[in-house]
């Protein structure tokens, strides 16, 4: 999708659009069926949408070959160059935790670890209960709340995990970590990537040796592995570049924040497909545009756990059918990468993508399936151009060109 | 593929890739069966692979319409952009003969021909046997030597054809050509395309007119014929772009010369499809990546042979299966181009892509021809795709982003 092509024939309506982004969707055959766990699962709803009605294809984030992390692969789906517009972790985090970044400030992802003789013994502090992270955080921010004239702002995600946003002018993101990655070995020392982050890795360094100081008499989180330096990316919002008021309904932080970071807004939802539906029938005539997260399809592939993903894969269906009970002009179903079973991890094969909508040239596929996407009029396409395709089948574009 | 995005998430490890490139793989129909040369052959080991646990797509190497070269496709299917780096023919020529080009060689194809009375009446002077064409490279070796300062570097290559090698600063390779590409013509004047190529025209046109007077009494070798100026394109090799210890087996000197500028190793090997497989087997613990040239698909497609052609598949069908025999993490076949035989030569059709490794999705194919392969999930790609997939394959990609 071209920036430029779009500006000039975008409109405004009424109708709703829902893109449900099911994280991690695709899979691997399991080695006795034959079958993925998207094939294996029972799926009514998305095999009768694929049947009647549904275009299909698979949406390739970044490119061939390329296994994305959920920030860019989310970035292309909502039609941002993900290269260019690269999200460092720090910022994900803080935004998930609603901290309102301001442009300079310098965000981080911390852990707090154990330290043990010099050697970082466990890198999450035995996952520390979340009320004893907002202990310690309160007593640093006590403690600590400035460094050479920069102020220290700590918040508490989860378990032993943290943000750090340093705020004060002229910092850089271009830092080394401290965290060794493997137990057993001594934190490294944060250096800066080029001369301008000198100030910025001595101030990281300071802020390390006071946690320390201040968490001597701590048994287990007594030290913070500090990761993701990064600095807001300037992004146009959803509704400056898609004339779109925009919402996002996600339970996991990380996804509120990418929403955010496009200027949308975030929902207050529960923990499950349920809730999430809820919140949609709730606030549905609220906005043109809903993005819907479903976090536990990518959780259960990571997991390597076959089974629990088909079954999150069928409530997916159950919910797909609720939303089609609200009809919307465009309802697409896609991933932002997949996350096989087979291999616990995200991986690089593309996106089973289906869009149903009353002006879809429908591909009467046999299901919804990686195997049967393949087949769809979409062909195999970059994730940027999924936008384009939900705006254009809600009929918001204007034609280009006389 | 971008560059930039595989330097920041590229690994090493132990894991074989091999490629074969089956060169003019694909065609067209014959007009009595309906059926191309690849869907003629039978191909029981590559239908296999395409039945159960193949992954396949189309390949294009330059752009739809786009009938490419050998250097070019090549140059795609190794993972570099076969526009912004074209390569001379001339440097082809001398590559393929093991010359070691330093920077500034100005390198030149050439014929020797026949002139008789001012006109060109065999532009390869009857194919005159190879050891004709050493003596005459021999002699004008010692009589000449230097023009104006240029070192001048001739090297017989096969029946006709040499390489002259200009080597000294400050030359280009902008320079019309003198083969007046048909017979019954004048040989054409050497021109500078642009005004610093000036002095290289000189200098070519003062060598053509001392082989002239060297070669007065040759009955047929009297003339020679320059073509495909050239000087070496810095290409960063395999090594430093894949972090990949990269092999080469190629009968034909121009593939050698191909895989010789992208930095791999050139393996010695004979000239049938069973001592290729027999070299891969002797060198198959030494390196990471095989490129594996098979020359005949296209030859016997130049020459309209479709029945050649289809037995040529038929040997590669069996190759194939020895070099699974191996068990490469990935193996993949393609080709640079189409050469169907009812065309007698290259054409712009897309070129089937197979690949098999256990990690990608089987795409569960009838068969392996161009017909089937463009249902394979890789769709119609890029052919600068293709390094990314066999990397991705062979679990050398990190996850690019949080």
């Amino acid at each position: 999708m071209r920036e430029d092509i779009l500006k000039s024939i975008i409109t405004e309506n009424d109708e709703k659009i829902v893109l449900v982004i099911a994280d991690g969707l695709g899979g691997l055959p399991d080695s006795a069926t034959g079958r993925t766990e998207l094939e294996t699962a029972r799926t009514p709803v998305l095999d009768s949408l694929a049947r009647n009605g549904g275009a299909a294809g698979l949406s390739v984030a970044i490119g061939y070959g390329i296994t994305p992390g959920s920030g860019p692969s989310h970035l292309a789906l909502f039609g941002y160059d993900p290269v260019e517009n690269l999200i460092g972790r720090g910022v994900l985090e803080a935004s998930g935790i609603d901290f309102p970044l301001e442009p300079e400030d310098l965000a981080v992802r911390g852990n707090f670890a154990t330290l043990r003789d010099g050697l970082i013994t466990d890198r999450r502090a035995g996952r520390i209960p979340t009320e004893e992270n907002q202990r310690i955080v309160e007593r640093l921010g006590r403690e600590l709340k400035e460094i050479e004239g920069v102020q220290v702002i700590l918040r508490t995600v989860k378990e032993h995990r943290f943000v750090v946003v340093f705020r004060g002018p002229g910092l850089e993101a271009g830092l080394t970590e401290n965290d060794p990655e493997r137990e057993g070995q001594a934190p490294l020392e944060i250096k800066p990537l080029h001369p301008a982050a000198a100030r910025s890795a001595r101030i990281a360094g300071l802020f390390v040796d006071r946690v320390v100081e201040l968490l001597a008499s701590e048994k287990s989180a007594n030290y913070p592995l500090l990761r993701g330096f990064a600095r807001k990316p300037a992004l146009p919002s959803f509704r400056d570049r898609y004339r779109l008021k925009s919402a996002a309904i996600a339970t996991y932080p990380m996804y509120r924040g990418l929403a955010r970071l496009v200027g949308m807004d975030v929902l207050a939802t529960g923990d499950t497909l349920a809730s999430e539906a809820e919140t949609l029938k709730k606030h549905y005539r609220d906005y043109d545009f809903f993005y819907l997260h479903v976090k536990k399809t990518d959780s259960y592939g990571e997991d390597g756990n076959f089974a629990a993903k088909v079954r999150v894969i069928e409530e997916l269906d159950a919910l797909v059918g609720e939303i089609l009970g609200m009809k919307p002009a465009v309802l697409a179903v896609t991933a932002d990468h997949s996350t096989p079973a087979r291999l616990a991890g995200h991986s690089w094969h593309p996106n089973p993508f289906l869009l149903a909508s009353e002006w879809a040239l429908p591909d009467q596929l046999a299901a919804f399936s990686e195997r049967e996407c393949r087949r769809g009029s979409f062909g195999v396409f970059p994730a940027t151009e999924i936008m384009p395709l939900l705006l254009a089948h809600s009929r918001r574009l204007k034609k280009f060109g006389a």
